[in-house]
């Protein structure tokens, strides 16, 4: 694997607001607002004739709203027809294949600035849907007619993880804490609510209906409770990401234009992907994915950066044991040694290496197809030091990296970004 | 637009059988397949340690085979994995978009050798679901739901021509015959026979039916006769290429790799790309594709040709009238001109610039996303002189082009290709 033939950043970059958005926004609409809010991030301003293409990530838009050809619709939405556009696919990482198929392109030479674009609109089908649709990314030969869906595959990991590093399910209660934290301060998160607030309610609620009140000491005995519902043991219900609507935005330019649109870029100087066989049952171990090892020695052999150097990530929290395993297969720990730091609060916002700062898939959301841009998203504002809230970093963000994981881990985009 | 940072080659390309394949080969084997009979044209061998990533074109397995996340399932069958793949989408281009992003890649600088895949696998659902499979690179808020399926919105195009420039059914009639008599010469082809010879089996069935035998004078009259039923005024069965099963495969290669692998690497010159409004209705025309004409002129532009230069063309000839209208989008003649030359043989194998010399759509078969990647193919085969039975043009072809559109022309993508 060579190194980019020309230098490429990030000179803007956006998001709606996730969540159920359907009806009233549907992919058109919610990649307008990306848009728009993208646009708005770019400090010198930038026009329609200033991109040269548009690279739309998306998983499923033929299963979950009967309309494929998505490229040339998102281009024309926002001025760009004529101009080159196409959808790129690999199935929850797929804004993160676009992304980095745009970087290629600007290196290739043939264009100077790419709009990216992540959309998934999931809401139009019945939550059955939702898990037969996304199910698909699995192998249908044979997990699929099997019955395996995504929370049972993901299970599957997490059960053979706690058997063979002793990891317990209080260590995946602690990432669903955290991701709910940060998501509480993003005003772009589905689930703008910490655990404690959400079990809050809980408590109002069963007050309300006359019920019992549940002796819950804090959210980790909520957690573990009934009112955290088992959907694939050991996976309970706040294990898992949400299902969202959603679209995000991301402006990438050659070195030599970048600089006409901000004074501060935000450079690419590490991609890597990675694939393996679409069924766990092919692979050599399902602790771990060899997808996202692949792409993270890519991406850090081409920035020449190692784990120690970063110190921010967005990663891939479909359930909770995908970020436990992430922040393994980064190379940020030892394998098996995650949940000791996540104990510890090494990932938390005020962590040494905080993890998932704007809330993750856990409580942003997971519009599968937009996920990948809206990593980048996140990453742009840390770096940037404009985060909403109280979300913002304490220390100034040069190194950062984003892990975009595609089905039970079958394809895997790292990216690392620098100032 | 600028120019490829480096130069990119095909070391070789093949394609497995086209035709109704299904439920005896699916998209896994097929695109093996393929992969044989590309490894087999690599005249200096290759293997998979040589290959660095693989572009898989599907337009919509969800649909068809309710299998998403091709990429890295292509991969691991013949032995990439972890190496990055990915699928590209762009309806009936979508390895059209995947050969193009796998130039870009290599030009890049990250790759050095990429596979292209081309897969579909379309009679595993019923013809009328192929047809609302179909219908999803259309505009699903205003086409699908009026019931505008794609021969229909073809037929709309050819309505406007024939209005607009004269052209009658006879000059479409023209092209099915041309293209049923190379598909005749192409072992690989869905329909291996020439118009006369299924006109002289429908007499053959007329006569063991005891029923009154048509007056036939030749094909032409065959094509007018209700043996050649409407399908939607005024494209006929015949106008309309086929329902395929089908797999391509190409390598292309880095300058400086190519000479390992052969010493007649066939060059890539020129690639564009171009979009358009999904919608007829928000098209300024619609006797012409705008998409095509913008990715023709890159495409121009990049190699620094032009339609005189070009000696034999691979064009989407999704219907007769596609075919009619790429000839003139791509400037091989005037507007309005196209038909005539196509009367006068201009077209045909041993015309000035022979068309579709594979067989084109309407003969060879039209696996939506592995069309494409099979035009490389036989461009591949014309320019090396390896053309089967008495397809090869007679003359050395030094310059070629192919010309690979999607929906109702909202992507296409133009590729040159010089020896």
């Amino acid at each position: 694997m060579g190194k980019l033939a020309r230098k490429v950043a990030i000179i803007g970059a956006g998001m709606c607001k996730f969540g159920r958005n359907f009806p009233l926004k549907r992919n058109p609409d919610m990649w307008v607002d990306a848009w728009i809010d993208a646009v708005n991030r770019v400090d010198n301003g930038i026009e329609p004739k200033d991109i040269d293409a548009c690279y739309v990530g998306n998983y499923s838009s033929d299963l979950f709203n009967h309309q494929g050809h998505l490229g040339p619709q998102m281009a024309n939405l926002v001025g760009l027809t004529p101009k080159p556009a196409a959808r790129f696919e690999g199935a929850c990482a797929s804004s993160g294949v676009a992304f980095r198929q745009g970087i290629l392109a600007i290196a290739s030479g043939v264009h100077d600035i790419v709009a990216i674009s992540g959309v998934e609109c999931m809401t139009e089908v019945s939550t059955t849907l939702v898990t037969d649709t996304l199910a698909t990314a699995s192998d249908n030969l044979f997990e699929y007619p099997a019955g395996a869906t995504f929370p049972g595959l993901y299970a599957a990991a997490a059960s053979a993880h706690f058997h063979k590093y002793g990891t317990t399910h209080d260590d995946l209660k602690r990432i669903a804490i955290k991701n709910h934290e940060n998501g509480k301060e993003n005003p772009y998160a589905q689930m703008q609510q910490s655990l404690k607030e959400i079990m809050a309610s809980k408590i109002k609620k069963f007050e309300s209906q006359g019920r019992d009140i549940p002796d819950w000491k804090d959210e980790m005995d909520f957690l573990g409770s009934s009112s955290n519902p088992m959907i694939a043991s050991p996976l309970r219900l706040f294990d898992c990401s949400l299902v969202t609507d959603g679209a995000a935005c991301v402006f990438l330019a050659a070195e030599d234009v970048a600089k006409k649109y901000t004074d501060t870029p935000i450079w690419i100087t590490g991609s890597g992907q990675g694939s393996a066989a679409l069924s766990l049952h092919d692979r050599g171990e399902i602790t771990g994915f060899i997808a996202a090892r692949e792409a993270a020695r890519q991406a850090y052999e081409m920035s020449g950066l190692g784990p120690k150097d970063i110190q921010i990530a967005e990663v891939h929290d479909c359930f909770t044991i995908a970020e436990l395993i992430a922040l393994e297969d980064l190379g940020f720990y030892e394998k098996g040694k995650a949940a000791e730091a996540i104990k510890n609060g090494e990932t938390k916002r005020d962590g040494i290496r905080p993890i998932n700062t704007s809330g993750g898939l856990k409580s942003k959301g997971h519009p599968v197809g937009a996920t990948g841009a809206a990593m980048a998203v996140e990453t742009f504002k840390q770096m940037r030091g404009i985060a909403e809230r109280n979300r913002q970093v304490k220390f100034d963000v040069e190194k950062a990296l984003t892990h975009n994981l595609g089905g039970s881990g079958a394809t895997c985009v790292v990216t690392i970004y620098e100032k």
